[in-house]
């Protein structure tokens, strides 16, 4: 396939994992096309949970389904971390100047963002050290509004395009509470927790056992007052800076249970 | 399905990300039964790559495939996590006292890990505060000689039992070298860098192009004498504690380009 073309404007490069029919891409690359160029590529089915999945054992494809100036858009059939492969290595020379993953359909708060394909797009880009934000809203619904984050969205977008100096090895998992008026934005850490009552079991035609993943999100700290799953509740956007490195540094407790 | 009965035992729970007919997840599962009693659940087909993934849209089945006293080995249609969520949700009540995941067949050092099906089990565990660990070997192969490993695998595991306080949050990423003699093995961390060349590009007989992934991994830190790259290619294990909370802590820098 051939090479993007780059003009003088910023490149941004969009992808989600709730595929590329999705509402929520759509309208974001509406949002971001006052600043920079877009080259959307992101999955042609949702995939949702992939985390930072790679697809190893079967073939990538591409397709261009839109082209204008400054404006590309395609389709593959990756996982959210293989579109970013794929735009790095066979689409783009150079780096975009920036990534954005979203807007998800659903929340990714607390210690949901482990699956979450949308930011297993945005860390692979923090891993290549490329500025990098992905952004939910807390309405799983298909034709959920998004008007009223596109003031944040664009806000957040264009500090990330003017700032020379993006910390290395980190991207931004936003989320934005499902209301028509936003009361701020915080800079918070993932809620710890743990999901229940994770499947449905029900019993096929042929009588034999299969099980929906489902459940509910358990948060253990719900008193606590400077993470993201608070916050949200108080109507602000959350902003948790993550990590594509989880490598513990101090572990003295490890070092005396294995005696290194 | 049927609750796995307990004994006055330990229970081991075994999964890996290259499926249940591999080698290192038979040897291990042999290596660990003078420990404890032991029940594997692992995905029916390789799953390499799959990181954290979650099988959300298609329903999950369980298929036992051996069983014996103390000895139970169940096959899934799922992820390594999913192998996880299904047996502390459908087999067990109550947690095990140690997750295994592996022996994978090829390393998971330096940044690997982000991607690794591997330690997307060890983390699922972690969440829940289980004693939970990952075990690789440096060779790829299907008839890979996991021998080497065993007094390693075992003296580990047998630490992890014996100590009432694993720290809350952290499972361990254990490389293996290939080699008939460990030098020892060494607590570090995860080398920093990325993957580089990472596509073979194809015309299909219909005249379309397709992509394999592939590539090697670009070591950003060969110097540095801290990682797990560097012990491994001194011989020695190594030991890399992995969070399952990636929120960075302290980014002055962000709070300044965000204005928050």
């Amino acid at each position: 396939m051939e090479k993007i073309a780059r003009s003088n404007r910023p490149l941004i490069l969009i992808t989600n994992d709730d595929g590329i029919q999705a509402k929520g891409i759509r309208e974001v690359a509406e949002f971001l096309k006052p600043l920079g160029d877009i080259l959307v590529v992101a999955p042609d089915a949702p995939r949702s949970g992939q985390s930072s999945a790679i697809t190893v054992t079967t073939p990538l494809r591409m397709k261009v389904i839109d082209r204008q100036e400054g404006f590309c858009m395609i389709r593959t059939n990756g996982t959210p971390v293989d579109c970013i492969k794929l735009s790095m290595n066979i689409l783009l020379d150079g780096y975009p100047d920036l990534i954005v993953s979203g807007i998800n359909h659903g929340s990714n708060s607390g210690v949901s963002v482990i699956y979450s394909g949308t930011m297993g797009a945005v860390l692979e880009g923090a891993l290549l050290h490329i500025p990098s934000i992905g952004f939910s809203l807390c309405n799983h619904k298909a034709d959920a509004d998004f008007s009223a984050c596109r003031e944040l969205v664009t806000g957040i977008c264009q500090k990330a395009l003017a700032s020379p100096h993006w910390p290395q090895g980190i991207g931004l998992n936003i989320n934005i509470p499902n209301t028509p008026r936003l009361n701020g934005a915080k800079m918070c850490r993932a809620a710890q927790g743990h999901w229940t009552e994770e499947y449905d079991c029900r019993i096929d035609p042929h009588g034999q056992e299969y099980y929906w993943l489902t459940g509910t999100f358990k948060n253990y700290e719900p008193e606590a007052t400077d993470t993201d799953e608070y916050w949200l509740k108080q109507g602000y956007a959350t902003i948790v800076p993550c990590m594509t490195d989880n490598s513990a540094r101090h572990t003295p407790e490890l070092s005396s249970i294995l005696g290194l």
